[in-house]
């Protein structure tokens, strides 16, 4: 996965920035997806595209099902770390609200996001209707250490901020997966312009978070 | 369907308070939903239901794909006139507020929409990822009627009235059916006490919409 990784500096779960052989195993399964959908992914395709026998990945991972959990919790990690890395907002607010619009803009071009949306949009049914996945409850530990972090330097309101930080994470759910439905006209929807929704994103969140 | 309905006073589409035939038709088609699910629910089941033939009803619809639009068109129509019908509030953006909480809280419990979860939630899918269903497309221009209404009493901030009634109902999606996911502790996910959401929302609304 040729993707730029920058270290975080604060309240981000590390990632290690030396490419471990799990890291390999789960670039061939981001392959296989891409190539053929995630239910079409198999351990024998993901085992034949990184070079290892089915028994190597058998070692690592009882199925299929908890590799890919894995590479979804990699994956989410590295848009959210890449999106909210600027580190050159002045205040904890500054940094969510820019924090949040880049991540939600970054998931929604994300090719792996949108090959699931095309092939197996079920897949994201869990996420929303039964449970947080790993990626969403590391999200919001990262924002309600932010939130913690605005409240004492003056930039966000007073309130729980695990309350707080999971409601953003439900309040961008739409502008994630659904900005596009909210557009007119005759382009193909999801690469609609959503720049103006973008734009609701940052007020919405910047208000929702001020004194 | 023994729910109370009022006429809305305000930019909400009227809905006839007298009962047409297809009213009768579209309770045996909720009937026939809540009993066996939506992908499981046939014409001739709702046609007996309803003590009618299959022709009667195919008369009025090609398929059973375009009589359960009509009941969702109908049934979530329902829900949002009976959760901004109080009319107390003083100006549109307080209004606008309080009907998105009521609204949310009511999708929320409402036994159609729990049932599409339960049993077909892939159902939920093309409204979330492909296009505004008509409901979410008719919810959208009353609030954008609201926005303005709130843009001419001064309680609510300048702006494109749809772009920002879109970015609300985009921010109410992960509320409606997500927010039970955010709770923690042993009770049945979706029945957790998700009071402090409502409140998050709440505010969330009034911020977004103020001068």
């Amino acid at each position: 996965m040729p993707s730029i990784r920058h270290k975080s500096e604060v309240a981000s779960p590390e990632r290690p920035t030396v490419t471990s052989p799990d890291d390999n195993y789960l670039d061939a399964a981001r392959e296989a997806i891409l190539a053929v959908g995630w239910s079409r992914t198999t351990l024998t395709d993901i085992a034949r595209r990184a070079g290892v026998s089915r028994m190597t990945l058998y070692r690592r991972w009882p199925d299929t099902q908890t590799l890919l959990a894995d590479l979804m919790t990699r994956e989410w990690g590295d848009v959210v770390r890449e999106a909210t890395d600027s580190g050159e907002e002045a205040t904890a607010a500054q940094r969510i609200t820019g924090g949040a619009v880049a991540t939600v803009r970054a998931l929604r071009g994300n090719a792996l996001l949108r090959r699931i949306i095309d092939v197996d949009p079920e897949m994201l049914l869990p996420y929303l209707l039964d449970r947080r996945g790993r990626s969403q409850d590391s999200l919001a530990g990262v924002l309600a250490a932010l939130v913690a972090a605005g409240q004492r330097d003056g930039s966000v309101r007073t309130g729980d901020p695990d309350v707080i930080a999971r409601s953003l994470v439900l309040a961008c759910h739409g502008f994630a997966l659904s900005a596009h439905t909210m557009t007119d006209g005759p382009a193909p929807a999801r690469d609609a312009d959503v720049t103006a929704y973008d734009a609701e994103l940052a007020l919405l969140v910047e208000r929702f978070l001020a004194p």
